[in-house]
C-alpha cells in the first residue's frame, strides 16, 4: 500500500481509506510476492490489463511468455492468463513466477476444460469443482479472480426475454448459461458465494464480479439482460465489502458512443463505487483487425467519465489467438486510452507528461521526444526511416516547420 | 447533387436547402469532373480527409501517387495535395487527372515555396501572388481550398497575450504570421477576401476556412488565441454564403477529452452551423507512432458531437512524412472514427452495417464477416494466419466459443 501510495502521489490515509470503502481495490495475493503491485479505483491511474494464455490451438507456454514480456515491457499494470490448451497447472505456475505485475484469471475455464476432458461435457462440473479449483488457484498465488456470479436464473430469464443479436459472448458466462440451463440449478457462483468470499479472504484474492452479459455487438448494448446482471453484481459487491473482500466489476463489451457515459454511470451507482473494469468497450462491430482502435476510443471515454481498468483488445481480437506484436499494439492502445482520460481525470503527472512533450516538440528536440514517447522504440524507428539525413526540423514539413519559422517571430520556449 | 442524395439516402430537396444555408458544402469543381462527388455537412455521413504530397525530402510524385490510390481505395472521400518539394504544378496536374474524389489544397504552400525560391523570403509574397495562386489552382480543377483568412493582426495580438507552449503549428498559419509581423500589414487572405471570395466564386470551389492558430499541444487547447480565430471565421463564413460561395471551417487539432465537445458546439453557434472540418483532435501529445490512434479517439468524440469531416493522422505524424502504409492505416482508422459517430448521428445505413456483422459473428460466418470488415483484405489476413485450420470457430476461444456454447440453448439467430 506504500508502495502504490508513492507512485501515485496519493496520500497514504487518503488511499487506506479508499481501499476500506472499496472504491480501490489492490489486487495482490497474499502468498505472493508482486514487484510491481498496481492500485485500481477512485483517484489512481488508469490501469491497463492484458490477457495471454493458450489455446487448443496454440497450447505451447513459450508463446504466452514471449507474450508476457511483451506486455509488460509495453507497460501492462496486471495480466490475466486465460489459458485453455494444455497443461493449464503448469502453464500458470510458469506464467506466475515470471510475472512482475498482479496475475489474473477466470477459475472456471479451468474447471470447464478439466471435467470437460475427464467427463465429456461442461455441464457435469459441480460447485465443489469450481471452488476447488478456485482455491487450487488461489494456492498457487493468483492475484485477483473473474467470477461471473450475476449469471443467475433471474437474469437469464431476463436475457431469454429481451432477445439478443450475439446473445452471449463471455465465456464464462456461456458455460455458466450452459450449465443452469441443461442442470436446472441456479449458478453456483452466485449460491455458493459465501463459500466464494471464504476462499478470496483467506488468500486475499481479489475478486472481479465477470459480466457474462457483456454485449457482443453495438444492437445488444445496454440492455435489460445486462442491465439485470449488474444490479445483482452490486449486491455482490456490497456482500464482498461485509466479508472483507475486495472486489471490482467488469464491464462491456460492444458499446456505441452515446451509451458510454451512462454505462459509468449506472455501474458506479449499483455497484457503489467499485472499481470498473472495462473490456473496451468496442465503438463499432465492423473493423476485425483494429479492434485496438475501436476499444482505445471506448476505452478513452468510458475513462473519462470514471472507469478505472481497461482490459486491453488487441488487433487479433474477433479473429484468432494474438501475436506477440498484437500484444504490444493492444497494450499501447489501452495505455493510451488510459492516459488520455487521465489527463481530464486531474491524476498526478498526467498533464505533466503531455506538456514536457510539448516543450521538446517546440524545441525541436527529438531525443527529448523520443524519450518521452509511450513507445519510445517505435517512434524511433519512424523517425530514424523517415528522418532522410534531416537533424533539426522532420521531413514532414522540413524548413516549412510552422514551429521553425514563426520561432523568431514569436520567441523560443524553453 | 443527385448522387449525393442518392448514396446518403437523403431527400433531394432537403439537401438542396442545407447547401443553400450552408449546413452542407458539396466540393467540386465547375471545370472538373469528380467521378466520387462527397457532401460534407449536417445529416450527411462523415467524411474522411487523407492528407498526401511530396516534400523537400521527398520530392518524387510516384509515392504521392501511390499513397493517393492507397487512400482512395481505403475509403478515403477526399484528397488534397499539400506538397511542397518538386514541381508543385506538374505534381498537381498529375494527382487532379488520377483523383476519382473531391481534391483540396492549400494555395500558400505553392505561393510560400515558389517566392522563396525565387526571392528568397516568404515574407516577399504580395497579395496578388496569393491570388494567381489561388486562380491558377482553381483553373487546374482543385474542388477547395484551405486559406488562413483569420490569422489577423488582432488574432496574433491575442495569441501574444495569451502565450503557448507550442505558439504556431499550422504551416499555413505560420507563414502568415511571419508574413504579418515582417511586413507590418493585413493578412492579404483577410483584406482582400472579397477577391478570393471571387475566385471561388467563378469556379465554384469550396472554401476551408483553416484555422492558423489550431492548439499543437493539449496544454494551448481552447485558449483565447484559438476562439478568437473562431469567431474571426464565423464572420468570413457568413460573408462567403453572401457570396454565394460555399465554406466549411477547420478545427483541432490537439484537445483534452473533456474539451472536445465545447470545441464543436462553438464552432457550430459562431460559425452558424457551418461543416465542421477537424485534424483529429488527438487526445493526448506522447504517443508518436501511433497518432492515428490518439486522433481516432479525438475524431470519434468530435463527430459524435457533429463535427463533419475529419481529417486523417497518420502514424508517422509527428515523425516524418508518412509512407503508404500509414496513409492507409490513417484512413482506416479515421473511418473507424467517422462512422463510429455515424452510428449515433443516426445516419442511414450505419447501425445496419454492425448489426449485419452482429449477425455473421453469431452465425460464425467468416466469409461474411470479413466482406463485411471496414478492411477486408487485414480482417482476411490476420484471420486467415491465425486459424490454425479450424473453421467453425475462431483460434481464440476453439470450441470454447461463447456463442456457440451457448447455441443449443438460446437458439440459433438467421
Amino acid at each position: 500500500m506504500q508502495q502504490v501510495a508513492r507512485e501515485e502521489s496519493m496520500d497514504i490515509d487518503l488511499l487506506v481509506r479508499r481501499v476500506a470503502e472499496g472504491s480501490i481495490v489492490i489486487p495482490k495475493n497474499a502468498n505472493r510476492d508482486v514487484k510491481r503491485p498496481a492500485g485500481v479505483g477512485l483517484g489512481l491511474r488508469t490501469k491497463v490489463n492484458a490477457n495471454i494464455g493458450t489455446s487448443t490451438a496454440y497450447p505451447d507456454v513459450k508463446d504466452e511468455l514471449a507474450k508476457l514480456k511483451a506486455a509488460v515491457d509495453a507497460g501492462a499494470d496486471t495480466v490475466m492468463d486465460l489459458s485453455t490448451g494444455g497443461d493449464l497447472t503448469d502453464i500458470r505456475r510458469v506464467i506466475i513466477e515470471r510475472c512482475d505485475v498482479p496475475l489474473g484469471t477466470v477459475p472456471i475455464y479451468e474447471a470447464a476444460v478439466r471435467v470437460a476432458e475427464e467427463r465429456g461435457a461442461i455441464t457435469r462440473i459441480t460447485a465443489d469443482d469450481l471452488l476447488d479449483v478456485i482455491e487450487s488457484q488461489a494456492k498457487q498465488g493468483v492475484d485477483f479472480v473473474t467470477i461471473h456470479s450475476g449469471v443467475t436464473r433471474e437474469s437469464i430469464a431476463r436475457l431469454r426475454d429481451q432477445g439478443r443479436v450475439t446473445d452471449v459472448v463471455s465465456r464464462g458466462g456461456a458455460f455458466l448459461v450452459k450449465w443452469i440451463l441443461a442442470n436446472g440449478k441456479e449458478n453456483p457462483f452466485f449460491e455458493r458465494y459465501d463459500d466464494v468470499l471464504d476462499i478470496a479472504r483467506r488468500y486475499d484474492i481479489t475478486l472481479s464480479l465477470g459480466d457474462g452479459f457483456r454485449p457482443g455487438c453495438i444492437a445488444d448494448a445496454t440492455d435489460r439482460a445486462q442491465v439485470q446482471e449488474l444490479i445483482i453484481l452490486g449486491e455482490l459487491v456490497k456482500r464482498a465489502r461485509d466479508a472483507g473482500v475486495q472486489a471490482m466489476v467488469e464491464g462491456p463489451g460492444h458499446v456505441p458512443l452515446d451509451q458510454i457515459a451512462a454505462n459509468v454511470a449506472i455501474q458506479k451507482r449499483l455497484c457503489e463505487g467499485a472499481p470498473f473494469y472495462v473490456l473496451g468497450p468496442l465503438v463499432t462491430d465492423v473493423a476485425p483487425g483494429y479492434d485496438h482502435i475501436t476499444s482505445a476510443i471506448g476505452g478513452a471515454i468510458a475513462a473519462m467519465h470514471g472507469a478505472d481498468f481497461i482490459c486491453y483488445v488487441t488487433p487479433s481480437e474477433h479473429l484468432g489467438l494474438p501475436t506477440v506484436e498484437d500484444v504490444r499494439e493492444g497494450v499501447i492502445a489501452a495505455r493510451i486510452a488510459g492516459h488520455a482520460a487521465d489527463i481530464v481525470k486531474c491524476i498526478p503527472g498526467a498533464a505533466e507528461w503531455d506538456r514536457e512533450m510539448a516543450v521538446a516538440r517546440k524545441a525541436r528536440d527529438w531525443k527529448k521526444q523520443i524519450e518521452l514517447s509511450i513507445d519510445p522504440a517505435k517512434a524511433k524507428e519512424i523517425h530514424d526511416q523517415r528522418s532522410a539525413g534531416i537533424d533539426d526540423v522532420c521531413s514532414m514539413c522540413g524548413e516549412l516547420c510552422a514551429m521553425k519559422v514563426v520561432e523568431e517571430y514569436l520567441g523560443k520556449k524553453a
